[in-house]
């Protein structure tokens, strides 16, 4: 049986092919490159139902992933993670059938560790033994994770502003950290300057063409949970937007396998922060490309992404599914977060709050129907970005005792 | 179909019955109770083979759960966490069967959830509107979560000590949060006082005969990852003990469902810190209770607990698999969770990497044989407990570049 039916890798711009088995960054043209599979081989051979008795992870669908030898599997326990029905919240917010796509039980906490999965597993099936990597913090976590069980050598580079707790999370892994004053930009272009003085592989976002194929699992997994029915709308905070172009990748793909209905795709939703949302100002403006956003600021950190290389990837997806882009602005984020640990006890990220709060706004526009099946995608705990006021909470003495559970 | 097959609970110590459709504390004679099921009708009626169509978190064994209505389910997607293989670091150690039930895949990020979800659903059922609990921290976190999910409204006494960010997450939740300048000891009795007080159920550990019931869970999920073969060793932190409890319960009802070999138990192993080891103490010395340990510290938080109310089930179950108990020291403790980031990605908690020094140690002294198939317990993310130095990152400047990888 083969393992992987991965046939080629093609730019998603120009088109242009090549081989599997060698390292690739951007294509020629400078655009990224995708990865492409021979679907109707896998159709004859594998059936939904063969997926019942395969491991708990992302790797049940390792038809469909481009790792073509078992052994070079780096994996940490990833995919599978849970789809939550949302009905209080879902309820409030008239729109009963809500879910949830809950990428906090993840290793390392964050659905960034899918792309690192494939992408360190492929590097190390290429023979990759040093990589360099610009993050906002929780992908540099996950990748570094991925390449301390692979025995890569990992060099990170990221803002100094990302939360505390996520850059001691990279400094403990033991890779190779640099801060950068500024954003994530800034650090990409010294990622790119040190992978050419360096002649180190560069694992930045779609420059290389792996993670893409981490993170589009969520989707086989959706429909999967869903007993294989297409959910008539997915919302997505979209920084990168790999996890976006990915999910409509995976539903492309399932069609073509005839594994879901093929005349109906899922609505896709990106949402940004109104302190950096070029592509929804690319979508009101119908535009096929978005523009650098300037001086860019919002507490969703992992959606601080002032010009995502993959904009034009992420758009179509929009357009093609007849979806929508929306902005929503911090305070109300952190409101819908709030919201959403007290009456469903799910502390989300600020990022999958944003989610919630789209759902809201699309019900109320009439844009969502209360009809609808609408999955929002959660991409990591809320606990990485802790900043709780507790000063109120009283401190008992060892021989004192509550005295009242009346505020005072 | 009957969704649970509970039948009663009985007292750990007289063995006194009691009703399942009834809220009960401890036993009129002060001791725990455990929960039973008619495993004879259960194993006539579910086969191994059906798990495989169900939901892919710890309801799959409703028959073994107390919960009786699945409308009373309270669910964050618990359970089913992975069985990882730990291959380059059991070599390193001799042990090249090594594997790592890794439960920081976990709402909240511990295995916690596993009593959480279980003690609040049947709370839930039994029509509890408020409970009281003491906690180290991370079941605190847990208990708010799901509390918030089911709308009971949680009181939660806690140490002043407890990991700055578990303090945090707790109060993130909205619980009526409560610090004390003490031990658990202390939070316990605080606890209990305003239970009586305020007419609270008291959901301390043991206190509440459900959460045991949860945490059982992962050793039906040991035995069903590893196709229903028993594993060797298992190797877990003791605190209060619950887990390796529920492990013990666990295979014990699989062995009389028929589910595995019923001549084979897996050797249980208690790790402690040697600054809180009451129960290695108590099982040195043969003893069937342990004493209170005086001044009791340790990094590993969670199992900072001076005595156990279930220190006589836990040393039973050592006793009856010819296991082992045995304490290592903090700065072994972190030299090791250290060593387990760095050569296998995994960022476990202190507890965690307690098992796996113990495995080491067990190992050395030829207690484990190098044939043998051990199972460490990872109870939580390291995330949790983070303090690193990363003063020595260096910080670039927007127009700056990375000069040299070489270290000076």
């Amino acid at each position: 049986m083969t393992f992987s039916h991965i046939s080629h890798l093609s730019c998603a711009k120009c088109s242009f092919v090549y081989k599997p088995d060698e390292v690739h960054q951007l294509c020629r043209c400078g655009s990224p490159l995708l990865v492409n599979y021979d679907l109707s081989s896998i159709s004859m051979k594998v059936k939904r139902a063969h997926l019942l008795n395969r491991s708990n992870d992302l790797w049940r669908y390792h038809e469909l992933l481009p790792v073509q030898h078992p052994d070079n599997i780096v994996s940490l326990g990833e995919g599978m993670t849970p789809l939550l029905p949302m009905k209080k919240i879902g309820q409030e917010m008239g729109l009963p059938r809500l879910l949830m796509k809950d990428e906090s039980l993840t290793p390392t906490g964050t659905f960034k560790a899918r792309g690192a999965a494939l992408g360190v597993s492929k590097a190390k099936e290429l023979g990759v033994k040093a990589f360099v990597m610009p993050t906002n913090g929780n992908a540099g976590a996950a990748w570094s994770l991925y390449a301390a069980k692979a025995g890569i050598e990992a060099v990170i580079v990221m803002p100094v502003a990302a939360p505390p707790f996520i850059r001691s999370e990279v400094a403990a892994t033991g890779s190779r950290l640099f801060f950068v004053d500024g954003l994530i930009s800034d650090a990409g272009k010294m990622a790119a300057k040190a992978a050419a003085d360096f002649h180190l592989y560069d694992a930045s976002t779609l420059k290389e063409p792996y993670r893409i194929e981490g993170k589009k699992t969520m989707g086989y997994e959706i429909a999967e949970m869903m007993d294989w029915q297409v959910p008539d709308v997915i919302i997505y905070p979209a920084g990168g937007g790999v996890g976006l172009i990915g999910i409509y990748k995976a539903f492309r793909e399932l069609q073509q396998l005839g594994w879901v209905d093929q005349g109906k795709m899922p609505r896709l939703v990106a949402v940004q922060s109104e302190g950096c949302a070029p592509i929804v100002k690319a979508w009101q403006e119908g535009k096929m490309e978005s523009e650098l956003w300037r001086d860019s600021k919002t507490v969703a950190f992992g959606i601080n992404v002032p010009k995502a290389l993959g904009d034009f990837l992420v758009l179509k997806a929009i357009y093609e599914t007849n979806g929508f882009a929306l902005s929503v602005n911090d305070e109300e984020i952190l409101e819908e977060q709030k919201r959403i640990v007290q009456t469903e006890g799910a502390f989300v990220c600020p990022e999958g709050a944003a989610t919630f709060l789209a759902a809201r706004k699309l019900g109320n526009a009439g844009v969502i129907d209360q009809k609808d099946t609408v999955v929002t995608v959660n991409t990591g705990m809320g606990l990485k970005y802790l900043h709780v006021d507790e000063q109120n909470t009283p401190v008992l003495q060892r021989d004192g005792y509550i005295k009242s559970l009346i505020d005072e």
